[in-house]
């Protein structure tokens, strides 16, 4: 079955979203990472700051999120309408075209359709703090917490609605580390896989 | 980094015993599974197929192992005793030549080493299940019990003997979902990697 749309769920500093960049760019397709959020900023008018950041909380880490924002839209809390949203996009955009989709749980929104890869990308720890400094710069909080709280909440909201676990081996096709090949080498290497199937 | 030697860790029915010795082939080097457990025969008089069963259990679930053969070596748990001599006999092996190496929490004994790939093979469930009455035949227990308790010893011996959990992405530098590649497609994609790498 050819593979014609790649899902990329990554550690934070892995360079994840790089890859998935490059991959898309390699195969002359779309890379919907922060396309995505702004498609849903200019659907649903939240900045798109906050869809970001909301992407990475579920609703249970947000007990007032209704008081936040002084708003509950069709019953449903902020998430929850963001989620169903985004997952109303991410199916529309997979009926469309080939392409890479970057985090946003979308291996788990995909999962009935056949002709998706679902990756997903990680490093060592201290690779990972190295690499969010150079790419994102210096902040007043230690590398290796930013990791521990970003990972720690990716890993939350994709339980909360997916009921799956983050990082475990048997919810991906393929998983990569990303230390151990580059990034230019996990792009080889995806490019392959989605040039052969 | 040149990486020599390539340890297959897998779910039991995911094909990972047949890629690890259909990679070898290909590479033209040694693939130790079967091997291994007859040289640990050899060399310690345990019959073949008691240590392949030990392989898979953990001391702990074994709390009379000392009473079933009789002995105690070295002050050792029989079990700790064998898990000793394969460690020494996988880094001895892997000092000498390039190989594959499948299962044996192998991954885990040469993680000192810049050298090994360390992969995982998983498939769905049902498609093991399959599997296992295809290449093993069928037994008075259901195939899905089979996999359940065949995993689950493998989780706990590696749990026991390594601190990390079986099956965790971020343990591995690549896992495959066999089902998506085919078991050649498997073999083709990591004999490129050890070719490339």
């Amino acid at each position: 079955m050819k593979k014609r749309i790649i899902t990329i769920s990554r550690e934070f500093g892995s360079g994840g979203r790089t890859i998935g960049k490059r991959v898309a760019e390699e195969l002359g397709i779309h890379c919907y990472d922060k396309e995505l959020i702004e498609k849903l900023a200019e659907k649903t008018g939240f900045s798109e700051r906050y869809i970001e950041e909301q992407g990475e909380y579920a609703p249970t880490s947000h007990p007032f999120s209704y008081a936040f924002v002084g708003r509950n839209i069709d019953g449903m809390s902020v998430s929850d309408y963001l989620w169903n949203e985004q997952r109303k996009k991410i199916l529309e955009i997979a009926n469309q075209e080939p392409c890479v989709i970057v985090g946003r749980c979308a291996d788990y929104i995909l999962r009935e359709r056949e002709d998706v890869l679902n990756v997903f990308v990680h490093a060592p720890k201290e690779i990972r703090a190295k690499r969010i400094v150079e790419v994102y710069g210096e902040t007043s909080v230690a590398p290796e917490k930013r990791l521990r709280d970003k990972d720690k909440k990716r890993a939350i909201n994709y339980r909360y609605y997916t009921e799956q676990e983050w990082g475990r081996a048997q919810n991906y096709h393929l998983t990569l580390d990303s230390s151990a090949f580059g990034i230019e080498g996990c792009v080889e290497l995806l490019c392959g896989i989605a040039r052969r199937e």
